[in-house]
């Protein structure tokens, strides 16, 4: 049984006068926060301000870099060519670099976002191309990767340390693949069994799947969400747990 | 007598398929190139291409931080508020340091564009918003700045170092201050008075205003432009006469 | 004494998946809806679901031009050229006449917004390329105008119709300028005073000054607000105080 | 065989301050003028003026509408939600016709661009998203389509009238399908092989494939570039050899 978990949830989401997430809370639960870049979402000033809340809160801190796509909020695929997906996240990366360094912090991981975190799951050129970006920026920067996927290897492959992740509030498949949002019962809704399952899923090493089955599913960090006064109380129920069976929760090194 | 000059020029202002700019020939002339950060002009993937070949020719580079208005080409002036302008400029040179050492070279000066290098020049609250986000950044860069605008003075109570910079193709006041674009006059077309102007202005230390005096501007870069062939000519011709006087083109420091 | 009077408010402010203002609750107050246009927010999914709503609802709709600056929210100041700046408010208006049409209704009048709004009133430059603008599109429609500035002067000279509007929650100055919200006591908070003055305006023609005197204010709509709990409550009670006197809530005609 | 022919281009793609094509030389050429709506390309002063370029020559205007994505060019699929994509086009469209109605003419038709053009082709629910946004403005107008795409059939089911197409430089299958651009022989580049292409087209309804048969395709309006001094002699060499012959270049009622 692990002794440690890390908990990540995404930040900076705010774009100049429109506010998303309540940055302030969320970060008194999680271990490490994914910062926007300004391509999904977050403009310099209010990156900034999550910058210095989670170096004052000792919260580490990761590039959650996205395609260009503000009105979509990055969560529309796009067949975005190699060397632009490789230069828009180095762009973005550096980016945020240069926020964190002024907020007296550092960017320590990279975790792509929305459609970009599921397209290089499994689709090799583009992933190739993130990989690439982490490599000409630092070798050492890791990469947040769904539990599972094929990425995972891919990463490896290259050379890039990868840090596996669950989701907290999704349902899974048998085969360790998470059940689809468009399918019913995909997004799960109470806080106590949400934490239950996230407390096995560190004690025993998986959680139940959709379909009744014990599925072995080897993470890292956990995804929680603060977008919601319900999300940030379920995140909050799944740290008290955790804490209360003396699990600490701690950024991945 | 000056045995050496910089000579600097707008560079990565292309952005996606919109050409602008032939940043191959002019990097044949210039010592450093002010890279477009993404903000008036430049993409990434174009950015990266433009600091590969500054980095090929030995070229130094610097951060061309602008106002967020890619439409406007950032020569519209924008009454921004302090926090948001410095955080702007941090992500800006934060978004060109990325890219600059995936190609292999760095960020070695900041040097504003348009509309935002004009403001600054006479604007306190602006130049300080500028200034913080240097210092935040690396308290090491050198600023570029009109020589003998007010601004060298607020850059060094601050701690910034700075360059002092005379335009090759503008005309100037006797107090020292540019002819207004909007004056006739102001913009000077011929090359080879355009190198003899310069040539002087290394020589004896100034130029002859537009007045008929003579006016001392102490210079230690001289922008040149790339966007046109005449341009290029020009700036050719300026590089030519010096080297044949035996003063190098070099970045200064 | 009038029997009849306008509440306009801003709505569409929404973009993207950020969230602004209650569209839907503000829309049962008010009897003309400045719409966002897409250049300091609202995008065009959003704009078309709260046109349909205003259809609905039998609520006027005017067009909320703005400035090219999303990141800003059309706040900043922009030293814009005329041709741009007419061009910017035809294709604004054109835009939301488009989806207007999709919605079952139509844009009845131009209302700056921001940053445009504040410099137009009394800036001639900016101002006549928003008449411009709002001739080459419809010369009959009109233009809502801060009560007492220039600009309505302006319009009348080039044939632009007015509609001249009063602030609910603002101090005046006895000259009849707005108390600039850098001022102690700008914005007023309190929805019952806010209301009992409204109802002077309509009743006497006027309001009693930040300095204490009556100062006439000849206003053909009052401009309320929807961004907050409080803001809704004040428009409310503005409204319900109206009703109460017999006076009708009604676009002008 | 047709006595007349629609000749169709792309234009107002410049961008600010970046140029794009040769909008008064291929408006000697061409009878239709695809215009940029501000989506993939085109700012509103930039876009005005080619309206009135076109309207001075007499050349008919229609709605090059596109995904939002000024950086890839409109040229990177997306999987963009049916709503958004419906109320993107009604807004694209809607903001032409305002600067069309400031310059003296109107949009008479829509041709989507890029990416959008090449996915609606086969994909229906793309299709139908584009088509509501077109019964939604005006049921009236037509779509530019690829001669032989499923997309004409959709159209027609939901009584949306077409124009079929083929590209004057594009090499076609036997199946009347265009040669891939990733595939060699896709593009043709000889003005004069184009011209008797062409030529063959209207006076025999078909081309040479790329397979060496003769491929029927059905088109009233033929593609031309305007991109380059040599698309724009192409286009020019067609133009030519049709009036030799008796051809009218004539927009498509």
């Amino acid at each position: 049984m692990k002794k440690r978990i890390d908990l990540n949830s995404d930040l900076g989401e705010s774009f100049g006068q429109w506010a998303m997430g309540d940055d302030a809370a969320i970060l008194q639960i999680v271990s490490s926060a994914n910062v926007a870049c300004g391509f999904h979402a977050g403009s310099p000033a209010g990156i900034l301000e999550t910058l210095r809340a989670a170096k004052e809160r000792g919260v580490t801190v990761g590039a959650h870099v996205a395609y260009p796509d503000l009105v979509g909020f990055g969560r529309r695929n796009m067949d975005i060519a190699s060397d632009e997906l490789t230069a828009d996240v180095i762009y973005q990366i550096g980016a945020l670099q240069g926020l964190a360094g002024a907020a007296g912090t550092s960017v320590r991981y990279v975790k792509p976002h929305g459609a970009l975190y599921n397209t290089i799951a499994d689709n090799k050129r583009q992933a190739d191309a993130v990989l690439d970006a982490m490599l000409a920026v630092d070798p050492a920067l890791p990469l947040v990767v769904l539990a599972g996927s094929p990425l995972l290897e891919w990463a490896q492959q290259k050379g890039v340390k990868t840090i596996a992740e669950a989701f907290a509030d999704r349902a899974y498949h048998s085969n360790g693949s998470l059940v689809s949002r468009r399918e019913p019962g995909a997004v799960l809704h109470d806080a106590g069994q949400v934490a239950a399952r996230m407390l096995r899923l560190i004690t025993e090493g998986g959680i139940e799947s959709i379909e009744g089955q014990f599925t072995p599913i080897e993470a890292e960090s956990i995804c929680v969400h603060g977008d919601s006064a319900g999300a940030i109380a379920m995140a909050g129920e799944i740290r008290r747990v955790f804490e209360s069976r003396g699990i600490a929760i701690q950024p991945f090194a």
